[in-house]
């Protein structure tokens, strides 16, 4: 079926030429004005009906939702609104859409309705918005780390090791409720031979590929199984981890400051129309709400604002005599006070470091060490690690990361302190025993940067079929 | 740390200049010349330590595996075996690596014995080959669906849904066994409400997708529950799965024919000298094979041979009238012999269709609708269905798909003679009562893909870390 798509119209009109069209109806009017979306761009098309062209039959059954093949010549409009549209010559019925029990009608419907018409939801503007920026986002990424030299490695899913503690982990199993039932469940009959769970980062097993191909980076699911329903936690999520050997914590903040410029730019050249449409969206939506809960900057304007401005470096130490001395600490404002040194930061400090004090993303690093995980290289200091996190207006930490530990004594100290188990872990030891090197890298929640880049505030209306409590569906 | 890449010194090498090199010794001759690899390319660059210049206490800890960080000038090579070498000025020994314990030296080691040390086999030259290319498949087919508009789409990993059939699931809980123990397990207090499992693909939500985006893919790991311990199924492994709307069977075909000739270009072109490195490889091992037993064509051949030729279109019938009627038939060297219409093809077929027959990859198209998934269109003879295998050579099948029902009755009808129950996927059936339209999509397994294009024999040695029965170490 020699199909044109929308955007290739728009991108390239050719006046005067037949055009043959596939969508679905998004609004008809006076039975005469069709807009049709094929999903290749939030833009619908008009497609105009002149009087005796089709027949009664088919005119009857165009409704909201139904699917087409028109063809018709391009030709440039007199009408409000558009600067060409197609001129119907012909209309191929292909799917009906029965208006009385089509979900998705041309009217405003809450995301929490959508949310159960997940199926359906990518036939809005607002979703495709969503899911096209998503998706080039994601090309953006592989795009970066391909450019420059990083190998992609997938690591594994199903995982037989739970030391990292980054969270509650799912069972993953195929023994019968016979087996599960017994006292001391033997996982040796599992199918694994042994216990195993969904993985809750690729990052320790990025590691030991780094000490190998030098600079590598995971882009895969991740899970959770906490029982947190929040706006911002989901159970099963993607993420980014980058490793790169010879890597200090320098280097690492370079990285990842020149990483998410490069995606955020991408973005913006690459998406131009959905973010025009989605800021529109957060505009109407904000302007219902009180003054101070609105954002000082727009959708387009955050993303400028993380691309345009050099990211703040800055000591946990600094960054929390900054915050404790601060007027919202002294007065209170701050939900959380800071008071001693050591505390982990709440994302309104995070917020109020980026958007009222130094007015631009920051990246705080050398966190306490009790505060950070095992595996996070240890300073002279001895209470301080080569951690960093990367903050950005509306949002705080978008990317966590470190230096890794790589000497023996140290990491085996740091482990055996924390209370993990050695020998599970002893292949990422051996990366200690044999050619360790100084080796850095970080994670980016895939999902955390689709709702900055979208300012959707739900997670779960940036993944297509959100998994959290409860919620399994499709 | 402003360290070269070995890559960038091959592909742009400035005699004359002082270079900071990072990487790990693959071997280290008569005290003097340091062969030194950092996964960037598989070259190692050849590091000459002149009298005097290093101290002794440095050259004897030096050791296959130990991490150095080199400076040094670029000069020509006198020397056998390359053109360019770094004359050393200084050592910096960064990780030790003990002789009498480190793994990996500097010999032939067996793949089973690699697969116990997958955290050190990355250091190897065929594993480190594998695992770039492994990267640039990933890369090159990202790139060919961003290039022609497709919307890359993340479907679920856990799904509630087992309705497509495709393979045993693995259970995802988070019950404990007292829970589990019961007489009848309550999943309504599981994590999700209800029974969940991993996903063994995704199509079906793909296929939603594509019916509001146009043209969608996924790139994500399913998962297989089977005990079957063969060298080319792995119980996780990643899937691509294009979904297209208006999409026919030839629209269909004539994608999976672009696409895979598209990676397969891009890695001829990309991954060179990996690829030559695994051609030598294999010509060794197979030279220790009977006659009988070896390729007709290099790996490299067998490359070429898929995107030079024009792939060979047969429907099913044809195809097993070829086969039944061939001498191998007649004479009983399938081990499958072929008799009745309607039976499923081996490798062995699909492999003389390919090899012996056509002389070019081959599609099959109109399978026997019994041996074929439910979601497959009906053609108008009522027993086959619009269903394509793509063959390649040495394996036979690497990409499987269709034209899918859009048809609301006849879909479930054939859900209903397959005894799948259609309230489950009632939003699947939902797709044809709103705007069906014709569409069409396949599915090809990444791992094949990688080990034809390295011709490694068994599916554990192009994953970093394979999931099989009784095996999810590391």
């Amino acid at each position: 079926m020699n199909l044109s798509k929308v955007k290739e119209i728009y991108d390239s009109p050719l006046i005067e030429s037949e055009i043959n069209l596939g969508g679905w109806v998004r609004a008809f009017r006076a039975n005469k004005f069709i807009e049709l979306n094929d999903g290749s761009t939030i833009k619908n098309i008009q497609c105009v009906i002149n009087d005796g062209i089709i027949g009664e039959d088919i005119i009857k059954r165009i409704s909201v939702g139904c699917s087409l093949i028109i063809t018709g010549i391009l030709v440039n409009s007199i009408g409000k609104g558009q600067s060409f549209e197609i001129n119907v010559s012909n209309i191929k019925l292909l799917g009906d859409s029965d208006p009385e029990e089509y979900p998705i009608q041309p009217k405003k419907h809450s995301f929490e309705f959508l949310r159960e018409q997940s199926h359906l939801r990518i036939r809005t503007s607002t979703f495709s918005s969503v899911m096209r920026i998503r998706s080039k986002l994601a090309f953006s990424i592989h795009d970066y780390f391909n450019k420059n030299g990083f190998n992609y490695i997938h690591t594994p899913i199903i995982t037989s090791s739970d030391a990292e503690g980054a969270g509650e982990m799912f069972k993953v199993t195929t023994l019968g409720k016979e087996d599960l039932a017994k006292k001391d469940v033997d996982y040796s009959d599992d199918f694994f031979g042994k216990k195993t769970s969904l993985t809750v980062s690729g990052q320790l097993e990025a590691e030991t590929y780094a000490l190998g191909l030098g600079n590598v980076y995971t882009f895969g699911p991740t899970f959770r199984a906490e029982n947190s329903n929040t706006s911002r936690h989901a159970s099963e999520f993607w993420m980014i981890e980058p490793e790169m050997a010879f890597y200090d914590l320098n280097d690492n903040m370079d990285l990842a400051e020149s990483f998410v410029k490069h995606i955020l730019k991408y973005i913006l050249t690459e998406c131009e129309e959905d973010l025009s449409f989605l800021e529109e969206r957060l505009l109407k939506e904000e302007s219902q709400k009180p003054q101070n809960e609105r954002s000082n900057l727009s959708l387009i304007e955050k993303i400028k604002f993380t691309v345009n401005n050099e990211f703040t470096r800055v000591s946990y130490t600094e960054a929390f005599e900054i915050l404790k001395s601060s007027n919202y600490n002294k007065k209170k404002k701050f939900k959380y006070l800071l008071d001693n040194w050591g505390s982990d930061l709440q994302s309104e400090h995070e917020r109020f470091l980026v958007e009222k004090h130094f007015k631009s993303p920051v990246i705080i690093y050398d966190y306490p060490s009790k505060i950070k995980a095992f595996y996070m290289r240890l300073n002279e200091d001895d209470k301080t690690v080569r951690a960093m996190d990367v903050l950005f207006p509306g949002i705080g930490e978008i990317i966590g990361g470190s230096q890794r530990e790589e000497r023996l004594d140290i990491l085996k100290k740091r482990m055996s302190d924390m209370g993990i188990d050695d020998k599970e872990l002893w292949w990422y030891i051996d990366l200690r025993k044999y050619g360790t090197v100084p080796h850095s890298g970080f994670g980016l929640g895939f999902e955390r940067m689709v709702m900055f880049c979208t300012g959707m505030s739900n997670i779960r209306d940036v993944i297509p079929y959100p998994r959290t409590p409860k919620n399994a569906s499709f």
